[in-house]
């Protein structure tokens, strides 16, 4: 079962007022009652056991039993940096991302970039980010920054202990050998569908980033990015089941 | 670029006639003319080069320079078994399994399966791993199998020398510790939407599975396989890049 989005920060004891479109998905979907205990995260870190206590005019009040730190999060902060894709590809590797517990999606326009990116673009990769966040049981919802060029991409790599840049054409280091020590932060970067240029790959070297191969069969850039991902979070040892949120730990 | 199929094996010196879908996705989309080099592959692990020697009518015919064993195949056999999920998910899934490297795709119906796997689907899971098994420069067209329901398939996992079955209720054995030793060949299951039942569960543990987690962020089934294929190649050593096709030793 997923978990419910509060807006606010919230203490126990306090009351929390779902959003109308929460609440309809409560009461139609759910079919909540008066009573239920539902779970619930404020999308900066904080879960909620909360008591539904009142239903007026489809909204759904509910009171806070217990509050915690969230606990479907990384221990290691990873961020992830796609090409601008075609149609409405970036909108899936979020919702991927997001269950995999990313924490910052830095999309980026570079020389082959062909997918657009119109106005209301961002908002929906917000919201599909939102909705992962719930459906992983995750208790942080990821930023999803506006579009940049790839020149203003670059340099974020120093803000990372480590940045990995999957490039098709880098036939020595591998993802696996590339993913060294035991970083406390990672920045992932996958091109757009027609790849990085020389150029490009060769300025996020420059940068301190390590360019490296996804193996020999090369994937669709949609896919990449989950690939990845998915590879990354293995090795940090994020696929292994920890505790479940609530701790019962309150604050 | 991604490869052709030609659908019979052929000797060096032969020539192939492509289909005319294949033929006009040579003329139209890549705009490819007389003398033309490309690569293809017969979908049972020989990797081709050819030069384009007639077009007519719409066909576009070549002639084999070099044949060889193609070098897109992983070492390990990987199977995939996921169950029928709503919608388009499933052709979703098995595009990306294809790309990782599965050669087989299972699927399969249990208590909790609410998706419909209509007539033509399984021609159109065929269709999508052979279009992925192109784009990723692979040999071998994967093998999808009728669905068929979990207690046919529970035995299965006796023709693997490793089988692990992603439950979201397993808290204990990781997928990480779930996956020892060496094993030429592994089946990896995952369930439908609603996921799989503790008997079911039991039951594939009792034919020898390891019934392990994807850690404690529950992922959607859709995006589940994915993963756990991902985790998989990366562990075997399988997201590092080899030789290229092709290899130069002819057959």
């Amino acid at each position: 079962m997923a978990y419910y989005y509060v807006a606010e920060p919230v203490r126990v004891g306090g009351s929390v007022r779902f959003s109308v479109e929460e609440s309809r998905h409560m009461l139609r979907s759910r079919r909540h009652r008066l009573g239920d205990r539902v779970q619930a995260v404020d999308g900066r870190g904080t879960g909620y056991e909360l008591e539904l206590v009142r239903i007026a005019e489809d909204r759904v009040e509910g009171q806070v039993l217990r509050a915690g730190p969230g606990q479907g999060e990384p221990r290691v902060r990873v961020a992830f940096a796609p090409g601008v894709l075609k149609g409405d590809h970036l909108a899936e590797v979020v919702g991927a991302v997001t269950q995999l517990g990313v924490t910052e999606v830095l999309p980026f326009r570079s020389a082959r970039t062909v997918g657009r990116f119109g106005p209301g673009r961002v908002e929906r990769l917000r919201k599909v980010a939102l909705e992962a966040m719930k459906c992983s049981h995750r208790s942080v919802w990821p930023v999803v920054r506006d579009p940049v060029d790839i020149d203003e991409l670059v340099p974020s790599c120093r803000d990372f202990e480590l940045a990995l840049v999957a490039w098709e054409e880098e036939k020595e280091l591998t993802f696996e050998r590339a993913l060294t020590g035991n970083p406390a932060s990672v920045l992932v970067v996958v091109g757009p569908e027609g790849g990085l240029e020389q150029a490009e790959a060769e300025a996020f070297r420059r940068a301190g980033a390590r360019v490296c191969s996804l193996g020999p069969r090369p994937l669709r850039a949609e896919l990449a990015g989950t690939v990845a991902v998915s590879a990354l979070m293995y090795a940090l040892g994020e696929l292994s089941p920890g505790a479940q949120f609530p701790s019962g730990k309150e604050v």
